[in-house]
């Protein structure tokens, strides 16, 4: 294979930014890019050089060409386009989650499965370069058996109402990222799920069925006990934090900052925030990740976070998702079950 | 009140360290010092001049003279030891737990109110000089209204067999100081605790029917939502963290180090490990809190860590103790009114 | 001027840079690369679609069509190619320094004033992110009026004893980035210079009549005084970092490292080395040079680091480089009324 | 020797804090205190049980049980009572600097050796934690060779017009804790010295002649360069930084704060200012150079810091003074051959 040719579906935020990550890789060719309102992205469109602009996602599926598709459109659409890519046999990069409905999930990836093809979920943060040292030191056994994983989750600002009724809630739109580290980091996986949540933000949640504020407590297979704290909104930026606490000792990371600035005065010692959000955080994880994926084409070589991986961390969003209703420890086992 | 007359009752490691700093402290007369094995303890005892030496904390008791006594006996002794005292009219510093039996506690609480005298639990932790600028900050409004505090509270080594099994478990031998803490950094109380606990380090906590590695949600009346993590063992030292985040910001807490060096070589940048535990880490505290309890006995004024705070974190203990056993969320209510 | 048409004139390392940071920024079209051995470099070149490549420079200042070149070849032949670039009204990008005669740059330098075309000179430092944040700083009076400039400018490692040997030596080399970064920083011109300089690594630099190892001290026209401390070989790896002190307090910038990890152990705390060299640390001032350099051109405004800067730093170099071999401080009027 | 009987000279601010850790220490007997003032201190003496309080230091001279004396009157009278001293053989602890008069030092040196008495100078900075840490960290080779040693040392404010006066200027008041410190970590002499120096706060310094703001270079015998940036005004408080840079790396110390708490809003990251000044910043040290100097006595071991630390650091302040006055590289041989 000399060049991986790519279809994108969905120009959103996130596709945009894949879109032109692809652009600038010399061992990619954009063949096709699909939207329902192409028609009005004009502006972004006309000096991309991409062959073919599509309201329907299926004229990349019916080009025999096309190696692989990112699916970047809306989590509703999710399972029914991974579908028609998997009986197309084209390769597979899907934002997360991979939808909503466990049973919509399952079949896609049994899908997947059986037409051999890859699948890669939009964990980005497993590409951060912080993120990686930890996995890497935890690895490399630097601290022995890991006992305890700590993340920190929390957003400089929240969506309109508007979103936030169609997010999912939490679990499914903003823990699940980090879902995914515990088990990332831990190489192991969940076995029980408790959520201590409120409302303490803004009465907008609330009204939605969700909640801003939540800490999450993760009992593993391997014995480890994880927590997560998240908030909608944290004053001084984003907040994106991990320690992992082992047998031997500890790794943990620190926010990323524009500058290593400190300005010494009269009033104390000050340091400009965090860097803003997760488009100027995981700016580099984000052009990793498609650069992993396509290698993994080219290598005929396994993704780094496949279907199993999306499918876990739904899992725990569905058992989170339990126990902030009822108020009790969830186990994944009881949500699997009742999909057997 | 010209001095305060004090009686020291138990020399073991802390009540050796009280009865130092009361005895540097001017306003201080240390009259009396009682253990049961002080006749074994004249290396230490030759050069302190304290007057009367005995096994009989009674002795002191029954001087009028004395205004106030330090119970650092063991735990079983507590209750009995601060009833009798009350009785005499004695102010109390008691270290902590007040008791492992809350009808102890409560009985011993109320003799104190009834009699109208002081007494200071030893939470020494309050009047660390980290902890007590996140008070500060959290008091003075700096992070607006708390909405999550996340305490981690590892120790660098654990103690016999023999400790473990009379300890009262990692809820009322470690993390009972956490409680506390959770209540003062938030000033409000905890209505529901969450522990997921294990073995992890050695099989001697479970022999011993304890654990040695925890992760605890609290959640308070004014809705915030805490998390402690524990361990028995960490490998790089005592590590003493504290975070509060509210809806203006956050306030954190680094360990203390003994000096501010980093060496920069070929193999990366190294810096020394934490203080080694709690004896040189709350060096100062353990100065201070007696300081305190000196202070507001001279002033007759209020002492800054009550019985009431003893207590609350001792119902803590006991939920959190149930949540282990029955895994599950328990709430204080609960606790509290089989006590009722 | 809908689109910049450049030509790049040197493809050594510093030239490769420039021309694909240049390739992929949309308001520039890189119509010709000069190289003594383009011949040589077809591995590169052959997919960059560069439309001429040649061995002379002069092909593209024959052409009428092109705005401005980049002048990345060996120091030597700087002033040649800037004053034939100038007479043939191009804009110039020279890489530091000018030259190592002044009376060359100096001349040069009326060429350009004569023709009216602007002329930025390399000091990619000045757009670091965290070096940009403390100019900002001082220029905003965040610490009042400066009173002393510190920088730290030490190399992980040093090059072969031929490049040493035509390096024009320490001052001229490695320093003269710091001369300008003193001027940057306190916005004022040096008028004394005195070198404290030693053969401490290499033996090599004593056989080439230079130094591995010094400190300057810096006297400014405001007042101030600036100290910079050089090392051709820090273990550690690239140390870049600089304070301003003023009357209201002070600005300092760290080392940049590929990530925040910290791993505690029994052995100690340890964190990863900082980001290894100038290409790793300077990556983005790199790109972000050329794009100042480019808007400028585009928007007919002055450039960032102009000639005169570059003389500046030159005329410190002079005033070193003598101070070294009289062990004296030299004056900059000292070094000027010589080519005066 | 059992205890060691002590006469304490002076009780202003820096012997009232030696005498009050003397009076701490159990292998101390306080058995005098002079002053001229002594009278108008009774508020400070009444309760410190000191049985001599005299005008006339020569009184604890003349009593055959008194093992040691501490000097910390005025500058101006230390050569001469450490002749009384030393002629009553007396070991002696004497604040620096020894004297402003080089010749005077130089015989009260020689009286001190005629008597085989032991000679302390204040330079309790040697007793710092962090200096402590530098200086042992060198001794061990972790850093290799020192090719650089950097020392910032800033006072947050400065002294009334009248102290300035008499002060000796900041080489003899200020700057010469800095050169025993740059002595101390390197293990060398001082070859040269170089000092850029500014009145750029007050221009009370210029009318007394003196400077406020100082950058000093040195060259060590052993090849190492040193640099010292003083400033008589930090707004942000002390500031005493160290760095040493060797062969194999680097070791450097920060300043020490009160606390580790970091403030995070809207406005950026905020941490408290530095420990006030030299009082809170080497709390402990002052205790443990007086220990150093009681244990030395006791085990009839060489005091840490001697006489000829105290000379050297003299001449090198001389050769500062000069280098000033001329505005040249002055010698160490240079001044000390005039006194030859």
């Amino acid at each position: 294979m000399n060049k991986v040719r790519i279809g994108v579906i969905g120009a959103g935020r996130i596709g945009k930014i894949h879109t032109e990550h692809l652009l600038s890789m010399p061992e990619v060719q954009v063949k096709y890019l699909a939207d329902l309102y192409i028609d009005q992205m004009t502006d972004w469109t006309k000096n991309l050089g991409i062959p073919h602009l599509t309201k329907n996602y299926r004229d990349m599926l019916a080009d025999s060409e096309i190696d692989a598709v990112l699916i970047c459109s809306h989590t509703n659409t999710h399972t029914e386009i991974i579908t028609a890519a998997a009986e197309a046999n084209k390769h597979i990069f899907c934002e997360k989650p991979i939808s909503f409905d466990l049973a919509h999930t399952l079949k896609a990836l049994k899908t997947v499965e059986q037409h051999g093809i890859q699948l890669q979920v939009g964990f980005m943060r497993r590409f951060d370069h912080n993120f990686r040292r930890v996995y890497e030191c935890v690895k490399e056994g630097k601290i022995g058996t890991p006992h305890i994983v700590k993340i920190t989750s929390r957003d400089p600002e929240y969506s309109s109402k508007e979103y936030i009724k169609t997010s999912g809630g939490m679990p499914f739109d903003m823990t699940i990222h980090d879902y995914d580290m515990a088990r990332f980091l831990t190489n192991s996986e969940v076995e029980e799920v408790y959520v201590q949540g409120a409302v303490l933000i803004d009465e907008v949640f609330a009204e939605c069925g969700d909640i801003d504020t939540a800490v999450t407590t993760l009992r593993f297979q391997n014995g480890a006990i994880g927590v997560i704290d998240n908030s909608r909104k944290a004053a001084y930026g984003y907040d994106q934090r991990v320690e992992v606490f082992g047998s031997k000792g500890s790794v943990a990371v620190e926010n990323d900052f524009d500058n290593t600035a400190t300005i010494s005065t009269a009033e104390g010692i000050y340091r400009d925030k965090p860097k803003y959000f997760f488009l100027e955080r995981y700016h580099e994880a984000f052009r990793t990740e498609i650069q992993s994926f396509i290698q993994s084409i080219l290598d005929q070589q396994k993704v780094f976070v496949d279907g199993n991986d999306g499918l876990q961390a739904e899992l725990i969003a569905h058992a989170a998702h339990r126990s902030l209703n009822d108020r009790r420890p969830v186990t994944i086992r009881e949500i699997k079950e009742e999909y057997a």
